[in-house]
């Protein structure tokens, strides 16, 4: 008895997935996913349509989606976050109805509540036995963790492995056990893995980086968090990086022993549980190479599933535990609302990931961000597009000056005393102004071509089409 | 912001549980445990009544239920499985409603799909942290595998874990994840380790039981099932173990490498993963403390939930891969039928717990038992209560012959040419009879006091009262 059957084409049959229906797919291969396109082509090829794409995110390499989108295959998004690419062809207004943006713990509360059903859910998997246990650990495509497709497995109707690297039952390293999943398929390859992980990431070397990166750690010192115990999430960002091995040489120095960091994992928060920084790794995403062998071989490194990492509907998930994020923005406004999902255009080219939830989370919701990026600057009146509510941030660091929230009134005190150069946000807003001028307000039509949709199920903005 | 509540009886409180609702608990702390009779004595003394307690096992120690059943605390029991002093109390007509005889596999289908819903569970933990990620495999009442407790965990409307070693935030080696619980309570004991698991468990001396251990290898080496990628199932009684050591020696000097072992574990079975017999084991549930050093230590060693194990709810379980187990039965009759709920008076003394699910699951399913207990015969015209339809044996094994299930003609044909003493079932019947006569039938009264509910739902059997 085993679950294998020959084709992607079999297992859409076998799924029973009909015309209106829901298909889901997670984003842990990113840039090398081969299945998305694979399953997509041949839900196509079989004349079936009008379906409601439910993926944790969407990357460039999904382009081939907009010939489904033309084509009325795929007449629905839901998604956390969108590349450039697609996201360039949604604004333009190529699709009727508005991309549902969630978040990275949103999503999974949406599909377990009943909010978002999953007829078929397509798991990519770099290894899988015969019925269907499997992992990302292992085999020639392999991305480490697996957490953001866990929710769909567990829900879905009806859910497909698809793998290129079959492994005896029973696998024992599963992220995904058989009682999820109802077929198996073996296919040449399921990604490429020089767009599935990095091979590593690198600290930025730009002055200004590295000065925001120093600044951030002196924050963190000045908040009070930085002791034992202490826990940490950052992101795969050159500045994000840079905070993080300078946080790194403060805590070694200090001996500070934290209790874990979270998130999107790469090599840096490897080495900083390898040399003692933290008792343990909470991991939804391997982001390179050396946090693919770590989570592999190292039983402090744990995989999570995105429920547990950050989902509202969750009794309880990680990020309610953090102490302190540091997250990025392409726009802020003088409210601390943080724009991730679109440029100052008003063009999609993100989402928000994870980014509200941490933010909703952690004790310090960080924002690191230099004034000006291509000459725009970054700090607005109204950002274009609400992804992070300002309530949720706490502070804003910039290469001139960081700027805390008005609530945050005992922090600001702390960051004063310390000697950290705080300044009024729109102080800085007028800094950044003057050195990139006003910027001209995006032409943006009438036409929502999103709803972003926060953590907790409402939607809290709305992006509309770009006027050329 | 943690969940630690000061007392179980505060945490009955928080969780509203009301008379007439259904309270949980598993069973790995088997005849050790403390934490059922701890919450059921809050409970009572709260004042809340007409429970339904639904346990995966029930123990010796559990007898205190005797008297919240008499105060009408508890008027309905959901379980696997209980041990001859509450089975003897039930048996007598103490209890209204009938008990609701589960099995391993069917209990988590029946929770997770609606039919037994559960208010609260309380899940005895050996270790947690403050959020409720909580482990068996550490701690002073280590016990292993949590398997049992985690379709509760998960489907329960409010889940309580009672630890007594409260571990750093976040315990990566965690069974149930904080997802699952929404408060945790810190007791000074759950458990006493010594009825926990036992420091060894032993190998049958008697000559009987080693003659039947000895014949059973002799059946599965003449099955054709002992080659590459064997798996096997055994329990914990001492010829069960017998059989085990004999077949490691089989194994070894035939260089035959099995798959995997599965079920509840004992050293045994650790040793035959150890020595290459199997490339790993799949754990529901730990009997001694070899088993418990292992799943903590050998990444090969694996816990699953009762739902993959056993589970016809699931898209697929373990038991579906299985080849062979080795069961006991107290009565099995001329039709295969087994019977592990009552001994030969029809006094409750047990349960299927996985007997059922792993009968039905493999591909030669064994039943080692000797032809007579305390001067009674074994083998019968009728079961007193079919546990285990004689559809799903294949085979018995007593220490005068073998006897093959007329379906499984093959196998009847394979072991007669290996040589292995095949006889026709009423043929050991009569044996049996000679040495112990026939028995008196028991005196059965009308009045139903448990049902035997299948795997699949059904009520296969209904055990009556006895009259004294």
């Amino acid at each position: 008895m085993n679950k294998i059957v020959e084709s992607i084409r079999q297992a859409i049959l076998d799924s029973g997935l009909k015309s209106g229906q829901t298909v889901s797919f997670h984003h842990h291969l990113r840039n090398g996913d081969h299945v998305l396109n694979m399953v997509m082509d041949e839900i196509a090829a079989l004349g079936i349509g009008d379906l409601t794409l439910n993926a944790s995110s969407l990357f460039n390499v999904h382009r081939p989606l907009k010939e489904h989108i033309r084509n009325g295959v795929v007449t629905r998004i839901i998604t956390d976050y969108m590349a450039a690419e697609l996201g360039s062809f949604i604004s333009a207004g190529n699709m009727k109805a508005p991309v549902q943006f969630r978040t990275h713990g949103g999503r999974p509360a949406d599909i377990e509540n009943g909010t978002t059903p999953i007829d078929v859910a397509f798991v990519a998997a770099p290894a899988s036995d015969c019925m269907g246990n499997c992992t990302g650990k292992i085999g020639k495509s392999a991305c480490g963790s697996m957490g953001y497709a866990m929710p769909d497995a567990k829900n879905a109707r009806f859910t497909v492995v698809i793998t290129d690297e079959l492994r005896p039952y029973p696998l024992t390293c599963r992220s995904i056990p058989e009682t999820d999943v109802d077929e198996v398929v073996v296919v040449d390859s399921i990604g490429d893995p020089a767009g599935i992980v990095s091979g590593t990431t690198k600290i930025t070397r730009d002055p200004i980086g590295l000065a925001m990166a120093q600044t951030a750690v002196d924050v963190i010192k000045a908040s009070g968090l930085l002791k034992e115990g202490f826990s940490f999430q950052t992101g795969a960002g050159g500045a994000s990086l840079a905070a993080a091995k300078y946080l790194k040489d403060v805590m070694l120095k200090e001996k500070i022993r934290g209790s874990f960091g979270l998130g999107g994992i790469t090599g840096y928060m490897v080495d900083m549980l390898r040399e003692g920084c933290f008792e343990s790794l909470m991991d939804v995403q391997c982001f390179d190479l050396k946090a693919v062998e770590s989570i592999r071989d190292d039983p402090r490194h744990s995989e999570i599933s995105a429920t547990h990492y950050a989902s509202p509907g969750a009794k309880s998930a990680v990020v309610d535990s953090l102490d302190v994020v540091i997250l990025g923005a392409t726009e802020i406004d003088t409210d601390f609302n943080v724009n991730v999902h679109t440029d100052s255009d008003g063009r999609i080219m993100g989402g928000s990931g994870g980014h509200s939830d941490t933010a909703a989370g952690a004790k310090l919701a960080m924002i690191v961000a230099p004034l000006s990026r291509a000459r725009l600057p970054i700090i607005t009146d109204r950002v274009t597009c609400i992804s992070t509510p300002g309530s949720t941030i706490d502070v804003l660091v910039t290469q001139k000056g960081v700027a805390v929230n008005p609530k945050d009134r005992v922090l600001a005190l702390r960051l004063k005393d310390a000697g950290v150069k705080v300044m009024d946000i729109e102080e800085l807003k007028a800094a950044a102004e003057r050195i990139s001028g006003v910027p001209m307000k995006p032409a943006i039509g009438e036409r929502v071509v999103a709803d972003v949709i926060y953590r907790d199920g409402t939607v809290i903005d709305r992006i509309r089409e770009v006027v050329e």
